[in-house]
C-alpha cells in the first residue's frame, strides 16, 4: 500500500507531458485545480458524475483491476455517448477500501482507458475508507458540434423508438465489463438525423425502466414491442431483455428512421413507438400491454 | 429512506428553472448529462474533484446534515479560490452508508450551499454502500479572466511568501465545518498583484506539509519564520499551526506585496521568502531550520 505521497508521486510522474498529448489540458494533476481551454468544450459543455461501487458493480474477488478501472470510465462516457458528445476530460474521486494495495494499478488502468477514448485524467482525489471501494468519476465532453444537446425531453407522439445492438444478460454474461460506450453511433445518429433525432439516452437499469424514464421527461407514452427487442443470444428471453440492467446500449426517438447502416456494424432496431400518454408499456406476444413500471425492479435510492 | 425514484422526483422538483435562475444552465438534472453554456467558463475552465468521508472528515454523531453538505461543497470550491477562480457548476457523486435516512435533506443542504456561491448543483449520481458515506463533488470553474490560472508552480527566487486569515486548531474548534472559501480573497490577490502573484493554493493538510507541496511544485525552497505565522487565538502555539490541517487558508506567493487591506477584511500575512533550493523549513524561535517534511503527518493514501 502506497502512501499518500509515493501515490501522487506516481501520478504526477504519469502525468508527465498531458499538456503536449492533449491540446485542451492546460494544467493536469499537480495543482488544486486542473485548467482546461473552455473553448475546446465547444458551445455546449457536458458534464457527468458516475460511481462504481464495489460489490454492487463489480465482484472485487473475480474482476482485474484494469476491467474495474475500464468499467469506472466506461459507465461515465457511456452518458457522454448517449448525448452524441465526446468526451474531453475526467477526474477521479476514488474512496479505497482499506487495505486495497493496488492503487498506483487502479490509477494507471483509469488513465489508459480514459485516454482510449482522448479523454485524458486531468485531476482526482484519493481517500482511504473503511467500507467498500466507491470510484466516482466525473467526465466532461462537448455536445455534437451541429445537433447540440440531446436530451431526454424531446420525444414526441409519431416518433419511433429505437435501440442499438442487444440487450439481456449482461451480468451473467460479463459484458457489463467489457461493452464499448456506444459513442460513435450516438455521433453517427446526430449526423445523420440532426433534429429528427428527438430524445436519446443510455440504457443502464433496463430497457423498460428507462424507457419509462424517457417517456416521464417528454411527457408521452412508448409502447415497445416485446418481440422486436433485440437480444444476446444467451439472453433467454424477451422479459430478461426488457428488464436486465448495465446493457449501455443507446435508447432513442426520431421522427425519422436512421440510415440502414451504421457505419460501426452495431445494429439499430426500431422496437417500439411514441403516443400520446403516459407511461411505458410493453406488447407482449400476446397482445396484453404491460406496464414496464410493474416488470423491473425499484431499489432503495 | 426513499426509494431511488422519490429521491429523483425530489431532485427533479427541486432544480426545476435552474436554466432560469443560472443562465450557463443548459440542462440540469434530468439528462445523461448536464448541459452548461461553454462560454461562460471564459477562456481557462477550472475543473476540480474532491471527496468527503464520514468518520474522517466529519463525525456523523455530531454534525448537523446541513454542515456535511457545506463542508463538502466548501472543500470543493475552496480549490476554486486556490486559483483565483470563480466557480460556475458542481455536480455530487454520493455513496450513502446503507440506512442513511436523510438523503433529500441531504441534497436539499448542497444545493443551497453550492447556490450561496453561485454555483447551481447540475448532475449527480446516488449509490448505497455497506460502509461509510462518501460525498464526492466535483466542481467547474473560470480562471480569473486576466491572471489565468494560478498554479503551484511558478514561485521563484526572491518571492515572499504570504498566507491569509489564521491558521491552527481548525478540527477541534469546529472551524473545520464553518470555514469561508477564500473565493473574493483569492480573485482580488489576482486583481491587484497580476502576474506578480507567482503561485497560490490553499492550506488543506497543514501549513508546512502544504508549502512543501508548492515549493516541490516549484522547484525552489521555502523557508518559514515560526513566529510569523498568525494562529487562532485558540491555537496553542506556532507548532500546531503550522501541522494542523483542514484550515482553507490561502497559501501564496508573490514577486510583491499584495495591497495592506483586502476588502473582506481577512488579514494578509507575510510568513517566509521563496530562496533557490528545495524543501520547505521552519525557523523555530530559538533559530533552527526545521525540516517540515519531519513536522507534518502522513496517511496512507
Amino acid at each position: 500500500m502506497s502512501t499518500e505521497s509515493e501515490l501522487l508521486r506516481h501520478v504526477y510522474e504519469r502525468s508527465a507531458g498531458l499538456e503536449r498529448r492533449f491540446p485542451i489540458v492546460i494544467a493536469g494533476p499537480g495543482d488544486d485545480c486542473a485548467g482546461l481551454r473552455a473553448q475546446d468544450l465547444g458551445a455546449v459543455a457536458l458534464a457527468k458524475v458516475d460511481q462504481l461501487v464495489e460489490g454492487r458493480h463489480y465482484d472485487p474477488e473475480t474482476t482485474p483491476i484494469d476491467l474495474i478501472a475500464r468499467k469506472a470510465v466506461c459507465r461515465a462516457i457511456s452518458d457522454i455517448a448517449a448525448m452524441g458528445g465526446r468526451p474531453l476530460a475526467a477526474l477521479v474521486g476514488a474512496a479505497l477500501r482499506d487495505g486495497f494495495a493496488h492503487e498506483n494499478a487502479l490509477f494507471d488502468a483509469l488513465r489508459r482507458s480514459a485516454e482510449s477514448f482522448d479523454c485524458p485524467l486531468v485531476g482526482g482525489d484519493i481517500a482511504r475508507v473503511g467500507g467498500p471501494t466507491v470510484i466516482a468519476v466525473a467526465v466532461l465532453g462537448a455536445a455534437h458540434p451541429v445537433r447540440g444537446f440531446v436530451g431526454r425531453r424531446g420525444a414526441k407522439p409519431g416518433d419511433g423508438v429505437f435501440v442499438t445492438g442487444r440487450l439481456g444478460n449482461s451480468l451473467a454474461s460479463g459484458r457489463h465489463l467489457t461493452f464499448e460506450p456506444r459513442l460513435r453511433e450516438g455521433a453517427w445518429l446526430c449526423d445523420a438525423l440532426g433534429r429528427r433525432l428527438t430524445a436519446m439516452m443510455d440504457v443502464s437499469d433496463g430497457l423498460g425502466r428507462d424507457a419509462g424514464r424517457l417517456a416521464a421527461a417528454s411527457g408521452v407514452r412508448i409502447t415497445i414491442d416485446a418481440m422486436s427487442i433485440p437480444r444476446h443470444d444467451d439472453c433467454p428471453d424477451w422479459r430478461r431483455a426488457a428488464t436486465d440492467g448495465e446493457d449501455y446500449e443507446l435508447l432513442f426517438t426520431a421522427s425519422a428512421s436512421p440510415p440502414p447502416d451504421c457505419p460501426t456494424g452495431v445494429p439499430v432496431t426500431r422496437i417500439g413507438l411514441v403516443e400520446e400518454g403516459r407511461g411505458c408499456f410493453i406488447t407482449a406476444p400476446g397482445g396484453s400491454d404491460l406496464d414496464a413500471a410493474d416488470m423491473g425492479w425499484e431499489h432503495g435510492a
